[in-house]
């Protein structure tokens, strides 16, 4: 996961920018979105793929491709159980995003609360 | 600005993910999170495509073209004045972006607070 944020008021590093681009990226296409909501939003937060091809109307090999590039990420996990892998939100990478994201004076202020 | 997270608890639908996934994928290349992290710790947060050029190491139409997208996504503004254009970040839209990426739990505290 990234550490570096490009808000925090001064200029990024390349790799830096590489590293959180590429997860950005993971992120950034609808299946994968609504990917992610569906296994939020599942009974006990985890998914497996045969719970997943249906409401997204996708095939199965689509859906694990989009699995497999979200947990290369770091932004799911996945376990084997039996026949299928199950995956959950690895949350704290979710919310690391969303905090290299945040605008300093936002953070800030969320520190001095 | 999308305003649907995928992360609340319930799936999100097809059209809101699309448009999540449009703006990070303005945000998910890095040079154009390099010129957001210039910008935002250029003296009063602006910047001319003459200023960024030399730092990312880019051509002026290459500079051009990724000020484009991230003007287009909302993530920037752009007010001419005299023959340069000067471009400063949208810090709420940056913010949303977050905020919708912030799990659920972690959005929750905040508002306890």
């Amino acid at each position: 996961m990234p550490q570096i944020s490009p808000l925090a008021g001064e200029p990024i590093e390349r790799a830096d920018a590489e590293r959180l681009a590429g997860v950005l990226k993971a992120l950034a296409d609808p299946a994968r979105l609504r990917l992610l909501s569906l296994i939020q939003s599942a009974p006990e937060g985890e998914a497996c793929v045969c719970d997943l091809t249906a409401p997204l109307g996708l095939s199965q090999p689509t859906v694990s491709h989009h699995l497999r590039i979200l947990t290369e990420a770091g932004l799911l996990e996945r376990e084997k159980r039996g026949v299928w892998a199950y995956y959950r939100l690895v949350p704290t990478a979710i919310a690391t995003i969303a905090d290299l994201l945040t605008p300093p004076r936002k953070r800030a202020t969320k520190k001095a609360r």
